[in-house]
């Protein structure tokens, strides 16, 4: 007699409202509608040409790609140490870089290598899911923070204080500068009152900064590509990824720079749990630290920045509200405002302005289960025309259409 | 003040010797030193050749390679899918392939999606040993099989009604056939037997079958590639890769076969854990489905059958014991038997042999922390002429030096 097999409670992972949207961007384009997607957190532009070209190179010579060590090959560990001596002026041991299956596997890695089951560990609501899933999936307790646009969606240490209060101890603090999906950031200022709050508590914080680059500074900002916590503070982990800055999202190439209490459980883990990351792309990724590579990949950021000024020239007439105008990523997060009329909730928003007028949105939800019901994101990765001929859509939309 | 922070328990994994001594063949090549090292489970060959065509061509366009889903593109699960016919006669639904960062990547979606914190899955020692790395890590409940050359070194019904009637019920099974280290498979009744049980204990199987095809079949076999376990029960979940068969280890692409009570979970989990897998080696991987990929690849393995014979033709001489001829991958696993003798164990042993006589081979202290003591395992993937010569190495070091 067969007897009942179990699905695990930690697989009760939340669908994305995006997937569902996602796939209707493609129904309706099969159809023949016309759609812009405005959902997508990658640019569209693609690798520089010199990781293309090594890439092609490489393939063409058929040699094996083999196994490399988990933590990636010394070349490439070497190269991202350089690149945090360019952009930050810090010098970095090579050995505290680990090269990751995108920051994702470098989130599992991190998470499984600093986080006990049943740690707290703190996370700014609203915010990009996965930390919130990974967390969760390995018996993390998750404590959400919420943060609102009067600390322009970050915490502080009085929002942290007010979490031990509430809930203990935390373990961590998963921090995101620029943030997803606000793309919002901290100060240094600010960022030195978090890391001296962690060592005050005994916190490990995860700095995310896989969006460090695509920032957009007054011209005489003292840090033009954003604070790396490990400028303030070395007991932290830092996370970043080949994928935004340099475009190449489906290579899935990240890392993580770890503290040396941390760096031989996130090898040993790293050896069983990954093997390594992908070969071909580490090898072809050693081409992004040239200067041609940083000038193609800040030319696609001068273009966001363009597209940026001109989404934020458009929110007062669309009616939406308590936005942040993003310091970084290309991310704009708001409030529908009087746009929500007459709408259950944002989803239904994105819902009707994908089938009325060919615009996709991310609905808040995705990022935020409580405040995100009236809340959208839009992406502006797809570049300056595309988002143009969005709002005028998403504006004629809002005018003539009533939920 | 600072306060001490935490590293987590489950990230204490057990390093393995085999980077010590990868460490060490590199340390004396790089003085001169002529070293063959027979530890590597990977095949030297490398990819098909249309595999890097079509990588190269991808690369070569500059196309932006962006997120796929997270399962894996539709072409790609379809192609998966119709390997299965074509070597099993299996009919699979190509919603039922997930595709994944390389096999490791399978099993961590797996078995966060099938296995609660607690749960107790079984296993084989001998054994792959980031199976039980992985599992301890998710704070499931490593139950070792006791599997000794008497069965081939795979678990049978009887082993997994003492191992119940010791620890309790089972909530899985992680069976590997063709088996790491010992290259053992099970047979279509065998199999069968184990599907039986795992349905009448409510037991979720996990069938790695990452070697299929690297097989030494006899002329009449009826299962040459091996038996696949949907061939006999979809209850369980089937893994495998590109990695082995064709030689694509550092590609990091594998999938796994996952029944529909499951399927949800892993494309959530997938989501939020790895977003997706390599987009470039998802396209290239297309094009290990054509006939002259699959003609490249077996006669690689047919390379390996003839390097197996040589090797099964030396054991005699060599004086070692309780080895089970490996049915497929490319191991050999042996108790090193009177050639331990003046050694502490098979490490002592291996790092004598890496010394003196320039050959490499893998503790079994990796893969079985009882009887490893006194096993080694040998990888022929190295090529017949680096094995024989590893092997006249080992016979000189034997006949002259006792520990």
């Amino acid at each position: 007699m067969r007897k009942p097999l179990a699905v695990a409670r930690r697989a009760n992972v939340q669908p994305f409202a995006v997937m569902d949207i996602l796939q209707r961007v493609a129904d309706l384009r099969a159809q023949g509608r016309s759609v812009i997607s405005l959902c997508a957190g990658e640019p569209s532009g693609g690798a520089p040409l010199a990781v293309s070209a090594r890439a092609a190179a490489l393939h063409s010579s058929s040699m094996a790609l083999t196994y490399t060590p988990p933590l990636g090959i010394t070349a490439l560990r070497q190269a991202i140490a350089g690149h945090y001596k360019r952009w930050y002026g810090l010098e970095i041991a090579s050995g505290n870089v680990a090269v990751t299956t995108g920051s994702s596997g470098a989130f599992m890695l991190v998470f499984l290598a600093a986080f006990n089951p049943g740690d707290k560990v703190a996370l700014a609501r609203p915010g990009y899911p996965a930390y919130k899933n990974i967390l969760k999936a390995l018996g993390v307790e998750v404590i959400e923070l919420d943060a609102g646009a009067d600390t322009r969606f970050q915490p502080t240490p009085a929002i942290l204080d007010a979490a031990v209060a509430q809930h203990g101890p935390l373990a961590g603090l998963v921090l995101a500068s620029p943030a997803n999906p606000t793309g919002t950031m901290v100060s240094r200022a600010e960022l030195s009152a978090l890391t001296r709050w962690c060592a005050d508590n005994g916190v490990r914080l995860v700095s995310d900064e896989i969006y460090h680059g695509i920032t957009y500074p007054l011209p005489d900002a003292v840090d033009p590509q954003g604070v790396c916590a490990w400028e303030l503070d070395r007991a932290g982990v830092v996370i970043s990824s080949f994928s935004k800055y340099w475009g190449m999202t489906g290579w899935r190439l990240g890392w993580a720079i770890v503290p040396d209490d941390l760096i031989q459980a996130v090898d040993a883990l790293a050896g069983n749990i990954a093997l390594c990351p992908p070969a071909p792309a580490q090898m072809a990724a050693l081409e992004a630290f040239n200067e041609q590579s940083y000038a193609e990949a800040d030319a696609a950021v001068a273009e966001f920045s363009r597209t940026r000024d001109y989404v934020l020239s458009q929110v007062a007439e669309l009616g939406w509200v308590d936005a942040a105008p993003a310091d970084g990523a290309f991310y704009f997060y708001a409030n529908l405002g009087p746009a929500l009329a007459g709408f259950a909730d944002s989803a239904h928003y994105c819902a009707a302005l994908l089938e009325d007028a060919g615009v996709a949105l991310v609905p808040g939800s995705d990022f935020d289960g409580v405040g995100g019901r009236s809340t959208v994101r839009l992406s502006f990765a797809a570049g300056y025309d595309a988002v143009r001929e969005a709002l005028a859509r998403t504006g004629e939309f809002q005018r003539t259409r009533r939920g």
